[in-house]
């Protein structure tokens, strides 16, 4: 067994292809015999900045199988907020800096979880966003409370990544593709939402089929690239591992032979906070970029994965997403087995 | 001991008599060795889409005294809006489909408890109603997510009924009437109250008292009907029994000879969602309703029940709540044990 | 063991030197060992007015680790609002009194802890406050609940003390000092602040220095005096334990000398509720008070305490709060140890 014991998990890339490979593989074993390892009396504290249903429950759930609690707080709503910068005279609105917060929380907890993502919101209010997407992918804040945690820090979701939906991800290949996900083809397409979204989903998602070799295609539109700092790392990775990387806005060619079809919408990084110039340009190729039974019958037989949440009609059709092809569930199931795994390695090691 | 392992509990009726009493009869031989089963690591997913005092800390206590785990989410503020629509293009204001929640909480969770009811508000805020109550009692979102739920769904409140708070009604008067609740005469009155209030209480307080097979008299003024259906289910489960049903407007009939009344404020379904055209009507009544000691006098030494939180000077004088008569925190201590009872025998059988 | 099942703990003057003194060894002993007392299944129920991160946190976790469990309620968000005058006709905002709700949560609940103050808020927003300290100074709401209550009542900040703020600063003195407390300088120093803050921390910290018989100086401008009845409280209990008290406007001679400077930014009661006034008295000497490194040059190497949170640059500046002499995280750390050794002295005895 590989040894995670204190090491943030802030993003995948931090950790060798075989280190995620061994997490992904305790998550099936563990889900494999129904029962997890045993973490009594341990805390996971989380710190929600945004919404959220699956990292909430999956993670609370698993802390209290294993013997364990953890916390949630919203900061604005039951904490007061929060300071990262350094040096800075706090008369403004942020009353505890993460110099102090992050050694007290961590000295209370065994963990400390964070999401904290500028363009994750509730219902059709979109996020106001002032900066561009280079000064967000710092992930300042969660950034600064691990250099003060005393503490594994585990990233929730961030502005970059969402590295547990990678871990998930893998596991729900891993556990139904027929046969090893290696130089299998992998698709994951861009698809139309109302809101901007992130991209922090699809960079783990991209990483998850590249540490898994995967011949991986990314389908998107121009001008919704994702981040090159990202596709560089997962060509590096999937190539690492005899896969390949290649992107392009062809949707027939990228159907053709699929054995697995991931959607995800994310915002255009070219438009970052720029929200209405971002909706002219999607409205306009809207209908052309859901995933339908007419574009899944060009697969491979292929898999249908989305991260969850979904809205349907928009992203997928109800006919992809409720056929016996999509594994919708089983990724979000895994949220569970993997949480639980990882926490296991990284508290108890 | 009947099984009830895996059903979903969302009204009373749909459990024979013997179930419904063999729970409350589990719960008060809990309650009096103080000591309840063992659910240890197991986890009680609860969506509460309205505010909560007695349903959540029952629940989250009783668990926890058991060895498990609650978790308590509230849409629209720490997740995101669902949606429970067939076939629905979901480019609106619902981020996720109960298609998807549904068997991704029950797949981390051992049961899931739902409170969606359109009437509970926080202070004096109206709820805004833009339906009828026929509309509203076919509890949409509740049974959807019990279809596509994979483990026990608990009805927390919906537009229809409150279980939870039948199944501690009856304990609390098995446990204090003098003798056998058989026959004995259960008065349910109308109060007045500044909101309009959900029927679902009532009625479930109906159901509980017809379940032990009482002399049961609705005592409400004209306009204020409860929903018949459930009068005439509850009139057959109590004249099974050997009870009857009665419905009067005469305040002075229906007192006396009371062996138990139960206090309630509901809103009138003639007016449902026309609150204005309710409150001109309720106010020129509202002084005549309040339970006080002159009417209690009329009774039979009657035990004075109320589901909490009360209006005190509103609903009842504080001379009958505060009264040796007055079993208010029995009911809800009873919160506790039932909902453990109930619990028990859905994850654990 | 000093036995202190079953008390309330609003106030350490509720309790003698000796027994506040022993909570906080039995919590250095809990600390020492790395390890608590067992509360299995015991629930400690907690209501929030008002936002919180140490205190929920290191409750929560410190119920956890001993195997129990604690709920966060925050009314008006996720529960309703709250009643406590005596024969009030409730057609107003509020939908519970707390006749009602402390029987009930304490029927539910092991202990229920209350936090609840009209100063304490989030971000830059004032508290409107309509009413004179020395009516608030009574924490009405708190008192009626302990008298309702079948369970202990904890303290959680109360307009009045905080006194698990006390009982943490105590234990970090104890540990960190150079030799016994008794007899060393404690200053506790008023400071600047952009918002109108609490005296309850101030009080329950100067409660705490007089209880370990320190030679306590409060230092604060003329006009921002604590409490009397709270100062004369102090001295009386410093005074029995061979210490003395001092009132003073003179930072040159309070910091000569000081082995401990405990920061702390308090509001004016002679302005309490005209915060315009209050500002712009203060507004003139917010430069002079904040504790920096030629202050605390003065110091015999004095430690430097602050409650936490803490505005960095205004109340300290970054290079004493940063220096080797601040004990700031082991107060916070102490919340945990503290709150462990009282609930388990308070539940279990």
């Amino acid at each position: 067994m590989i040894d995670l014991k204190g090491r943030h998990f802030l993003s995948t890339l931090d950790f060798s292809v075989e280190e995620i490979r061994s997490i992904v593989d305790l998550a099936l074993r563990m889900k494999g015999d129904q029962t997890m390892g045993m973490l009594p009396g341990r805390v996971f504290g989380m710190i929600f900045f945004n919404p959220s249903v699956r990292t909430r429950v999956s993670s609370e759930s698993a802390m209290a199988r294993m013997g364990g609690h953890a916390i949630a707080l919203h900061p604005g709503r039951d904490t007061w907020n929060f300071e990262h910068r350094e040096g800075i005279v706090m008369d403004g609105n942020t009353q505890e800096h993460v110099k102090e917060l992050a050694p007290v929380l961590s000295s209370m907890c065994d963990a400390v979880g964070i999401r904290k993502s500028e363009l994750v919101t509730t219902g059709l209010s979109k996020a106001e966003v002032t900066t561009s997407y280079d000064d967000l992918k710092q992930d300042a804040f969660i950034h600064a409370f691990a250099k003060h945690s005393r503490k594994p820090v585990v990233n929730l979701e961030s502005n970059s990544s969402h590295p547990l939906q990678g871990l998930a991800d893998m596991a729900a290949m891993v556990e139904k593709l027929d046969g090893p996900p290696k130089g299998k083809k992998y698709v994951l397409t861009w698809a139309y939402h109302p809101k901007p979204l992130p991209v922090a989903t699809p960079h783990s998602q991209l990483l998850a089929a590249a540490d898994l070799g995967m011949d991986v295609t990314i389908l998107r539109p121009d001008g919704w690239d994702l981040a090159p700092e990202m596709v560089e790392a997962a060509r590096g990775r999937t190539e690492s591992q005899g896969g390949s990387l290649t992107v392009t806005a062809d949707q027939e060619a990228a159907y053709s032979g699929a054995d697995v079809v991931c959607a995800k919408a994310w915002g255009s990084l070219d438009h970052y906070g720029r929200f209405d110039e971002e909706s002219a340009a999607k409205d306009a190729i809207r209908a052309d970029w859901t995933v339908d039974e007419a574009k899944m019958a060009r697969t491979n037989d292929a898999l249908f994965m989305h991260c969850l949440p979904v809205r349907r009609g928009i992203v997928v059709t109800d006919g992809v997403i409720d056929s016996r092809n999509s594994i919708v569930t089983t990724e979000a199931e895994n949220r569970l087995w993997t949480v639980a795994a990882l926490l296991q390695c990284l508290i108890a090691g």
